[in-house]
């Protein structure tokens, strides 16, 4: 996960967008992921107006930056990146999967200005703005529907820009149960198996060990244990109430 | 990556869901990255039928199948994992990044179903409804905001089970110019410093490894390098051609 002063250096780039909710929820997915610039090229003013509403985004919609053109937009980012659902289109650019094209870019934030553009709702970049772009990043999508909604390719490539890989390597720490605590419910689950005459009714050979073994496949965390023991200690009070009532 | 086969066992259950575009930006995300089993419960009726047009996701929302209740969406599941923005409060439940969460669902798809839940725009999962999962996602959203939109989130969680980590290892092969290539640039580009007079004026020791150093800094694709040879070479002919005529 990149340091957030290094999402300062990332311009997202809408060109062309018509449809002020995408504007909005790609400021919305922005704000989300810690990316506060955003630059808007050629949107109907109307648009991006209207925009200006998106949760959790005000801010960084009013601190927007207005565009005539792709060159103006990109003019102090030293590189700039490209957005696209084609694949076999001849780009004349690299084209390269999110996967990889983030770890690129992650290299590059930080030093200086990265720009990644997005094209219009429906015809995506034009070839025009494409020429401004180093190279070409697509969302890995399935060949049946490869184009994605404006604010949701917004929000899935920023993820990618921000997520940890270690995370994913990450093992979660959940305390779990001690071996005395395990020992402690296996003791008082036998009391109530015995207590309830299952033990009679279906006898098991080697039953502590088994029931040792079953409480332990639970991997019960320590907060679980506490409780689970608190519940069988009740029904092994209960039961032992009851037998006593039944022998008066 | 997963095989697509092993997305079939996905099913993606939107709880209490209000807003028609959610509901389709929801399907049209799973449509793009290729799981097409949607489950929805307790919807808005009318909010339901209108998401039934969303771009490319109309024969998922077709097949979408409806329940009343939690407990009958997940019956036929082996596990069940709720998302949520909340990272502080007592949850009860294990919490893991998505990073890592999407880990053990890959783990899990293929030998049987998992229900992966989301909640209503406004309040998310119910505590009813997280009492149902056994454990809890969330995305690694900023502090400052949160909470992301409905179609965005189940846009980024369906990427991260489909991204594929050897992706972003990978070098894209460009065939760059040979030697040769680069060779015969540089002995024109020579010719063309020395034809427009450049090397008169500026003189450059060590001339010719220079140049060759610069050229060589290019990395030229190959397809590349053949432009530009071509270009100077034509600047090298008029160049030449000027000379003739001067001499007249």
């Amino acid at each position: 996960m990149p340091a957030s002063n290094e999402l300062d250096f990332l311009r997202v780039v809408l060109v062309a967008a018509r449809n002020p909710l995408n504007i909005g929820a790609a400021a919305r997915a922005m704000s989300n992921f810690g990316f506060p610039h955003l630059r808007v090229v050629n949107s109907y003013e109307a648009a991006f107006r209207e925009a200006r509403s998106a949760v959790g985004a005000a801010g960084l919609l009013a601190s927007a930056e207005e565009f005539k053109t792709v060159a103006e937009a990109v003019a102090d980012c030293t590189l700039v990146v490209g957005t696209t659902a084609v694949r076999h289109r001849e780009l004349q650019h690299p084209l390269r999967r999110l996967e990889y094209g983030a770890r690129l870019i992650r290299k590059r934030l930080g030093t200086s200005r990265v720009a990644l553009l997005f094209g219009s709702e429906k015809f995506g970049l034009s070839n025009a703005a494409l020429s401004h772009c180093h190279w070409v990043m697509r969302i890995p999508t399935s060949e049946e529907n490869i184009s994605m909604n404006l604010g949701q390719a917004v929000a899935v490539c920023l993820y990618e820009l921000v997520r940890d890989s270690k995370a994913a390597a990450r093992r979660e720490k959940v305390e779990r149960a001690t071996g005395e605590e395990i020992e402690r419910i296996t003791a008082t689950l036998l009391e109530a198996m015995r207590g309830s005459g299952y033990l009679e009714r279906r006898p098991i050979a080697d039953v502590e060990e088994r029931m040792r073994r079953l409480v332990r496949r639970l991997n019960l965390p320590a907060r679980d244990a506490v409780v689970w023991l608190g519940i069988l200690r009740q029904i092994v009070w209960k039961l032992r109430s009851e037998d006593r009532l039944s022998k008066i």
